[in-house]
């Protein structure tokens, strides 16, 4: 704890991921004073037909 | 805001999913009060093996 | 199975929550041909403390 | 419901997921006085590049 | 890892809840091979308003 | 999109999430090129009582 749940569309790079839990865990650490070590994050990834605004798939828009 | 996750078994096509996210976008909409262009629907696929009630896998059913 | 989970603002009246999660259901079972009797509806309520878009949070705008 | 879901990385066989679902189940009924068959278990599975702590991949360490 | 999520209905003891995380633990280690100490439980509760199955409120059934 | 879902212990300050959300959200977008605009963070609070690890409660330790 805390854990971290980010959910963004397939695709990225495993650099990206990999600068992405970093920076993401400073930000976490910095502002609710919780240590490094203790910080979880976990990455979903959803395809664009999977998700939808305002009730049409990212994949039709 | 309002953001509904529907978790399903994988296997429907993409205008099953392109119906569902737009019923399910108005049924938000009309119930709750909220603007259709700010509700967001993710669609989370599982597998037969990753789902059980009383302990039973659905693949195993 | 499929479950839905409806994250929105706290708030919503009893009556509202009843006619969310009968729309809902209709709407999802109608949509990927499943029973009304297995769609299982959770709903999860947000303070605007407790929600941010584009940084900043709900409770600020 | 009750309604349990399992986060853990990816490589289990089926029936280690057919032992999993089935102890659990067990767990919880036997603990919180629910009936078994009304609980539902989910798997969800992670690569080791979708998960980190202290801000480093699983897939890196 | 692996990270268990239980979501039930609120009113259950601090006692209900030790067994409870003890026993899914270890039910969670036995099974697919994952060291206690590595296993976080998350409790969520929820109302009877906020759990519909079959599109009605477990608070009116 | 990309939505993040930040679990934490309840008793941080609105001061303190106000930090979090702003400082997470920078590090999403920086990392993995997304607009600011499009980026949603919802927090999720436990007790003590809700959480464990190695099958013991937070709150008895």
């Amino acid at each position: 704890m805390p854990t971290v749940i980010v959910k963004m569309f397939e695709g990225r790079s495993l650099d990206q991921k990999r600068a992405l839990v970093k920076k993401v865990t400073q930000a976490v650490s910095e502002t609710i004073n919780a240590k490094e070590e203790a910080i979880v994050v976990m990455i979903e990834e959803l395809k664009k037909e999977d998700y939808a605004s305002g009730g049409i798939l990212a994949a039709d828009k």
